[in-house]
C-alpha cells in the first residue's frame, strides 16, 4: 500500500537542506520511496493525504531520556538536595517493573503527541521500557543501567550484566528497538567495571553504550581525587571512548577533554533544560560541534527536565549557545533543527535509517499544523520551528510507515488508561514525600 | 448577570497563595465577587460553568511588548547586525498606521489565545495599538515611543510629545486602556529630553513611563562616555527614576545601580528569551527582587522574542536565575508564577485591579486544560505551570468579566482576517529583504 502526502511544506533536513513547498512524499510500506516538488506522481490505489500546506519534516530524535521517571515529573522542584533526600529513597522504595512500565507508557504517549519518533532511554528494568516502546511503535535505543549505589534492579554488577544480556536477547533482530548497555556514570560505575563494559561493547558492536559524562562538579572532583585526571580521561583509559558511546550532559569539560572526545569520535547528548534547571552550567555545544562531534538533544528524565518533547529544548539549546558566545550568531536555528533530527540520529548511529526525509530511508516523519497565529509570518521555517512552534502543533506522527498519531489522535496507546495508571501511582509517592518530610528534622 | 465557575482548581496567586481544589469563582459584571472551596453558592439565574477540574488562575501580565512588530516575527534570525541592516530600514520604509494595526491585531490574537490578559506596549503610531487592544478586550498600557533616530512617526521630539498628548486624550477614562509615555532608551532620548519626560510625568501621575534601560553594552558605554556615570545614574539625574517607571531589560547593572533603582522604587520588566537570543546576558532578577523591586515578565517584540505568550518565558526566567546562582534554589516555580501575574500587575501599577483572583478585583482570569499527558502527574501546580504547560493549554480567557476566548475560540477578533492581513504585509517585507541583501556587498 502506497501513502502519498501532498500539498505539504516538506522540510527534508537532508545534507543540502532541500525544501519542497508545495511538495509531496511517497511512502511504500516502511520506507520513503520518493519525494519532490510540483505535481505528485499518479499512483493507483495510493492513499492520498492533503496536508493543506502544513510542514512535513523528519520525526525528532530524543537522544537522552529516562522514560520510567515521568511518574516523578516535577517532584521536589527547586530543592538542591533532592537526589539524596527524595529521588534515591523513592527509587529504592517504588521502582518496580510495574512502575517502569507505567512511567514509560506515559513518556511514550507524551513523545508521540509531541513528534518524537526516536528515543534513547536508560533506566532500570529496561526490558519493560523495551516492551512499551515496541507496543507504542517508537524507534528506540533501550539501555540497562549499571550502577554501584544499590539501584532498584541489581544488587551487584554481575546481576546488572545479566539484565543487559536478557535485554539484548529479548530485542535481538527487532526492527525498531535496539538494546544498549548504560554504565550510569564514571563515579558510580568505577574504572574496573568501565573496562568490563568496554570489553562487552567490543563483543557487541551493534549495541550502543550510554553514559552520563562530565555532568557535575562532584564527578570532576571524584576523578581528580581518585585518578588524578579528568573524568573524560578516566573514561578514555577504561577504553570506553568510542564512536558508539553516547555521552549525556558533558557540562564540565576542559578543552583537552573535548580534544580527547573528538579523537575518539564519541557522540554527545545535550540536555539544556535539565542542566539549566539544576543551575549546573551550560554545555559547550558550539565547541563540541566545531570539534567534529555530533551533538543531539535530550530531554533527560521528567523529574529533571519535566517535558520529553524536543520543542521545549530547542530555544534553550540556541539561547545557551548565544549566551556562552555573547552574540546572536552561535548555533543558528537551522543547526538546532539539524541537532533535533539528523544529527541526533547520527548520535544514535541510526542516521542511515532516520533523521531526514530521503528516498530509501524509513518513513519516520511528523506533520506540523501552521494554524496557530504564533507561527506567522514565516520568514524562515527553521526559526519558526525553534522559537515559536510547540508540541501541540504536531498533528500526525509516523514511524516506519505506521501512524502513531493521526489527525491529532494517538493510535497505539490508550491515553486515558495511561494517565489513570500514572496518576494512581503518583498518589503513593505523595504519601511517601509527606513521610520523608515529616521524618526530616 | 452572575457567572459561576465550579469544579475548578482555583490558584488565586493571592498573598497567601490560597488554592481551592475543587473550588468555585463567582463573577458579577466585571468583578470577582466571591470564591472558595467546597459547595458553590446557589444563585438564581447564574450561568454555571463546570471546569472539570481544570486550573483557573489569574490572566498573565506581559510587562513589555512591541505589538506592532509581530509582522517581523523571526525575520533576520541569528544575524548580529540585524538592527541597522534590517530593522531600522524596514521600520522607516514600512511602519505605517496600517502596519501597526495589522501587527497589533496579530499580537492581540496570539496573546488572547495564550492567556495573556494584560499587556504593556510601546511602539509607534500607538493610538492604533490602543484601538486594537480596546477592540480585542485586553487590559493594556499603551506607550507612545520617543526617540532621536528618525523613527517612523515623529521627526522631532515636539512631534513625539504631540503624539503622546493625542494618545492621552484618546484613552482618558477608558476602563481598560491606559496611555503611557515611552522614551526609547537613555542613549536614544538624551538627558535633556529625559528631563522633559520627567516633568511631563509629574503632571500626569496616572500615565506610566516605559523605557528600555541598561539593555546593552553600547548603552553603558554611551553613558560612561557622555556623562561619566552609569546609564541608571543618568536616568536618576534626569529625574526619571520613579515608582511609575517601568524599566525593560535591565541586564547591565552594577550593584550601585540596583541600590539606586531600589531607593527610587522603580519597576522592572525582564525579557529572558529576547535577551537570551541576543546573547546579551542574564538579568539579575534575584538581586532585583531581593532589593525589593517588583519584577514582571515581558515578551519583548516578536522580532526579538518570537512569541508573545508568557509560558515560553517562564522556564527561561527560572533557568537563567538558577544558572546565575549555580543552584536549583533561586527563583522557585511559585515565584515565577507570581512574576507572571500579581507581580507583573504591580509593575504596571494595576495590582489593585488585576493579577490575582480575589473578591473585589476585576475578573481577569484564564482556564488551563489538564488534558495533555505532559502535565501529569502534578505534585505542585506551580512547577507544572512553569515547566510543562504551554500556550495551547489555555482554553478560556476572561478580562473584566468579558470572554475573550471561550471553549478554545477567540471571541473578539476574526483569526482568519488577522492572519491573512499579516501574511500579506509580510510578502512586502520579504521583497525588501531580498533588495537589501542584493544591495549589500
Amino acid at each position: 500500500m502506497t501513502v502519498l502526502l501532498i500539498n505539504a511544506w516538506v522540510a527534508t533536513v537532508d545534507d543540502s537542506l532541500s525544501q519542497h513547498n508545495p511538495g509531496w512524499v511517497q511512502i511504500d510500506g516502511t520506507t520513503i520511496t520518493a519525494l519532490g516538488s510540483g505535481a505528485p506522481p499518479m499512483i493507483e490505489n495510493a492513499e492520498i493525504i492533503d496536508c493543506g500546506g502544513d510542514i512535513v519534516m523528519p520525526g525528532m530524535v530524543n537522544t537522552h531520556c529516562h522514560m520510567g521517571m515521568s511518574v516523578f515529573r516535577g517532584l521536589a522542584e527547586d530543592v538542591d538536595d533532592r537526589l539524596y533526600r527524595y529521588i534515591l529513597p523513592l527509587e529504592r522504595a517504588f521502582v518496580t517493573p510495574e512502575m517502569v512500565r507505567i512511567g514509560s507508557a506515559l513518556s511514550a504517549l507524551e513523545m508521540i503527541e509531541a513528534g518524537v519518533t526516536t528515543v534513547a532511554d536508560m533506566y532500570y528494568f529496561e526490558t519493560e521500557v523495551g516492551h512499551v516502546v515496541a507496543q507504542a511503535g517508537l524507534r528506540a535505543i533501550v539501555g540497562q543501567t549499571l550502577a554501584d549505589f544499590n539501584p532498584p534492579d541489581h544488587a551487584s554488577f554481575v546481576e546488572g550484566f545479566a539484565r543487559v544480556e536478557e535485554l539484548v536477547a529479548l530485542f535481538a533482530g527487532h526492527p525498531l528497538v535496539t538494546a544498549s548497555i548504560a554504565p550510569h556514570a564514571p563515579y558510580s560505575t568505577g574504572r574496573a567495571v568501565m573496562e568490563q563494559v568496554a570489553q562487552w561493547s567490543d563483543a557487541h558492536p551493534a549495541n550502543p553504550v550510554q553514559m552520563h559524562l562530565a555532568e557535575s562538579q562532584l564527578e570532576v572532583d571524584w576523578a581528580r581525587k581518585t585518578h588524578a585526571q579528568s573524568t573524560v580521561a578516566v573514561t578514555r583509559d577504561a577504553g570506553l571512548l568510542k564512536p558508539n558511546l553516547i555521552c549525556a550532559h558533558c557540562l564540565q569539560l576542559e578543552d583537552a577533554d573535548i580534544a580527547m572526545m573528538s579523537e575518539h569520535q564519541v557522540c554527545v547528548a545535550t540536555n539544556p533544560r535539565s542542566n539549566g534547571k539544576a543551575g549546573r552550567g551550560i554545555a559547550p555545544v558550539e565547541k563540541l560541534r566545531n570539534a567534529g562531534l555530533p551533538v543531539g538533544i535530550g530531554s533527560d528524565g521528567a523529574m529533571s527536565g519535566n517535558t520529553l518533547d524536543l520543542f521545549s529544548q530547542l530555544a534553550p539549546v540556541s539561547m545557551f549557545a548565544k549566551l556562552l558566545g555573547g552574540s546572536r550568531k552561535p548555533l543558528p536555528a537551522v543547526d538546532v533543527v539539524r541537532m533535533a533530527t539528523i544529527e541526533g540520529a547520527r548520535v544514535l548511529n541510526l542516521n542511515l535509517k532516520t533523521g531526514s526525509l530521503e528516498p530509501g530511508k524509513q518513513a519516520d516523519m511528523i506533520r506540523i499544523s501552521l494554524a496557530s497565529p504564533r507561527l506567522h509570518p514565516i520568514y524562515d521555517p527553521y526559526s519558526m520551528l525553534v522559537f515559536a512552534a510547540g508540541p501541540s502543533d504536531v498533528t500526525d506522527v509516523m514511524v516506519a510507515g505506521r501512524w502513531l498519531k493521526r489527525a491529532g489522535v494517538v493510535q497505539t496507546l490508550d491515553p486515558h488508561q495511561v494517565l489513570r495508571d500514572a496518576m494512581q501511582i503518583a498518589e503513593k509517592f505523595k504519601a511517601e514525600m509527606v513521610r520523608i518530610d515529616g521524618a526530616t528534622p
